[in-house]
């Protein structure tokens, strides 16, 4: 049995309406001190009347001190459980996407706080992003094998969110070899994974569906993808019939990676790359008097914490402002944001405000989020982050 | 030359912004009284130190006592920027759809306050929502005969926003003769179209993609269309593989509709229609047994002003509540809202709620909105109002 933690009176609220997080300030701490916990250790759920309210991970040193692993107080935290949860997840991804190429586990929205899994047909790249999923590896290595038997298991421990959960950053693999090449595919196009060193886990699948709608807007058009990264946009665009793409991002390596993608679809004549930071890129651009038909614009997060909130705003309203003016009489705009702490109506006021700079019009014809293979859990806010604008932008 | 219409100082704001609506207390009365206008007209919009920033027409007794009609005072409003305008806007709906039945005008969201035009093939449907655009039919008229040579136009003037205008109430066909079915194709499946006496312009053009992601999901599936209306979501879930769909509707002249469609796809067998009361039906539903793999709930608005929003939020919640009852232990649940006052995280919060009440667990995998032929306006938020979630609902 895990010890109690007891939480302080009305503290229960939100777990009561689903969240599955507690605040270090929310826990009584005469009855149950947080320091009698290791990181990473089990605990027992209480109302402030003893009323078990599920169990959860600790981490003493976190804010956010616990996550409920189950609403049942008697649940067993172990392989078994994460059998049960992987299997739930894969029965939602087998049903949505023909090919094994997806997030199969998005933490909170598939009720496993701190743990992603995406996969790249059969092999596995996981984020253990907290202490009490560090705790619990052994058993997620375990279920992912039974479940997924997959030919490969990376951790791609390296995180920021790690840091803060007083975690070493590493990277490995910790069962089975990797291939020369990962690939996957998405929207119909194949590409290489750099899965042990790229950005997060190799991959973002969460802009799958938003890659998908503008595929279906660039047949013939000049095409400039900011932010590139190895050329989920931009290499699709092509595939989708754009006469000429140009991928502009600040790392060399990724960049080789979108000259590889575009070869290996056959499309190494319509894919262009430049490499540099993007508001130098966009200044330069415009000093040559280029324009394109469609501006994709998908920065990383410029908003990281509640206090980056002001300096983020700016950096995507600047951000936003620099690609307008490279866009034709009637182009397209595609802005997105990673930033979970920028609300979708400021995004929207962003592009407002670019629109408005240059006197054009816009008109947002499309509203896009994370992919469905992200889930949003309905009482957690944090999960839901992605947001993507389809932009007209003309001259009245 | 129009009159001029005098703001207070700092009124000009939310236009200088991009917005296009002016309020009664914002004119400087004393400068240019409100009742030295006519309904209908046209002014020349200044700011308080006497800019020239646009020119609106006007309503004097409407609490939006003007809205912008161009940002160009000198612009004549007349039949040439209707055909201008509604060029543009043709110019996007035919980039973005193969076949001509689209929302062609969506008011504010292409420069157009107050006026909606939807195009059924050479049918067109004309909403004229405000004494403004009352004023300037003929020239609408003429300029619609112009761009799309429409064998026939109608009048659906009979919205509840004409009578806050003032406006009567009246259908009419304007111009040419209505065939004896007015049909359109969404999403590869054939209608026919009430624009008569249907409710608003006879279809909503507004869910098309929504629709369009259900139907991804309802292959082999049991489907309960509530507020079905002539069953644009069950209808196509049936051509998309659904097993079994039952539409409830409380009207049934609307349901007769849907069996016609139905059958007019080679339907009947799989679309089944129940006539009553939404919640009774619910409630009749969940009394007999039935389960469902699949629940749709599109209800019309429940919050049609600022001060229904606590009622309507109720309403909302007691639906989602009690279709939830009725899903199966996978369920899926598509929650939609047509309520411009219902926040989308409000909706997220309904969601929530309903789940948990059931002491089950949601994820919410699609966040669906106004289809591209109803433009939002980055500057008004008023020109953004439908919602659609789509949830899979599981028991852990």
């Amino acid at each position: 049995m895990s010890q109690p933690l007891r939480l302080k009176k009305n503290a229960d609220r939100r777990l009561k309406a689903g969240h599955l997080w507690i605040y270090s300030n929310e826990v009584d701490i005469r009855a149950t001190p947080l320091k009698a916990f290791q990181s990473g250790d089990l605990a027992r759920v209480e109302a402030s009347n003893g009323r078990a309210l599920g169990v959860a991970y600790v981490n003493p040193g976190s804010l956010i001190c616990a996550r409920v692993m189950s609403r049942d107080p008697a649940m067993a935290v172990d392989r078994s459980l994460f059998v049960h949860r992987f299997k739930q997840a894969l029965a939602l991804r087998e049903r949505l996407y023909a090919r094994p190429f997806y997030r199969l586990i998005h933490g909170e929205g598939d009720l496993l706080p701190g743990l992603v899994v995406d996969r790249f047909g059969d092999v596995v790249v996981v984020q253990l992003n907290t202490a009490g999923m560090q705790a619990l590896s052994e058993a997620i290595v375990d279920a992912l094998e039974k479940v997924l038997k997959p030919a490969a298991i990376v951790f791609r421990n390296d995180t920021g969110g790690r840091r803060q959960e007083g975690l070493d950053a590493h990277v490995e693999v910790v069962k089975g070899t990797l291939p020369d090449e990962v690939l996957l595919e998405e929207n119909g196009v194949c590409f290489a994974v750099p899965v042990l060193d790229g950005q997060k886990t190799g991959w973002f699948f969460d802009h799958r569906d938003n890659r998908a709608w503008l595929n279906r807007h660039v047949a013939g058009k000049r095409v400039l993808d900011v932010f590139s990264y190895v050329g989920g946009w931009g290499v699709q665009a092509a595939a989708s019939g754009a006469s000429e793409v140009l991928c502009v991002d600040a790392s060399g390596a990724a960049l080789e990676q979108v000259a590889g993608n575009a070869e290996r679809n056959g499309l190494h004549e319509q894919v262009a790359i430049g490499e540099g930071d993007a508001f130098e890129a966009l200044a330069a651009l415009k000093a040559d008097g280029e324009q394109f038909d469609v501006v994709v614009l998908d920065p990383p997060a410029f908003i990281k914490k509640r206090k980056d909130i002001p300096a983020g705003e700016r950096a995507y309203a600047r951000l936003n402002r620099e690609a307008m003016r490279l866009l034709g009489r009637d182009g397209l705009l595609v802005s997105a944001s990673c930033s979970m702490h920028l609300a979708p109506e400021r995004l929207m006021d962003v592009v407002r405000g670019a629109v408005r700079h240059q006197d054009r019009h816009g008109q947002v014809i499309f509203q896009g989020h994370q992919a469905a293979d992200h889930p949003v859990h309905p009482a957690i806010p944090e999960t839901a982050y992605l947001k993507a604008l389809g932009v007209r932008v003309f001259r009245d």
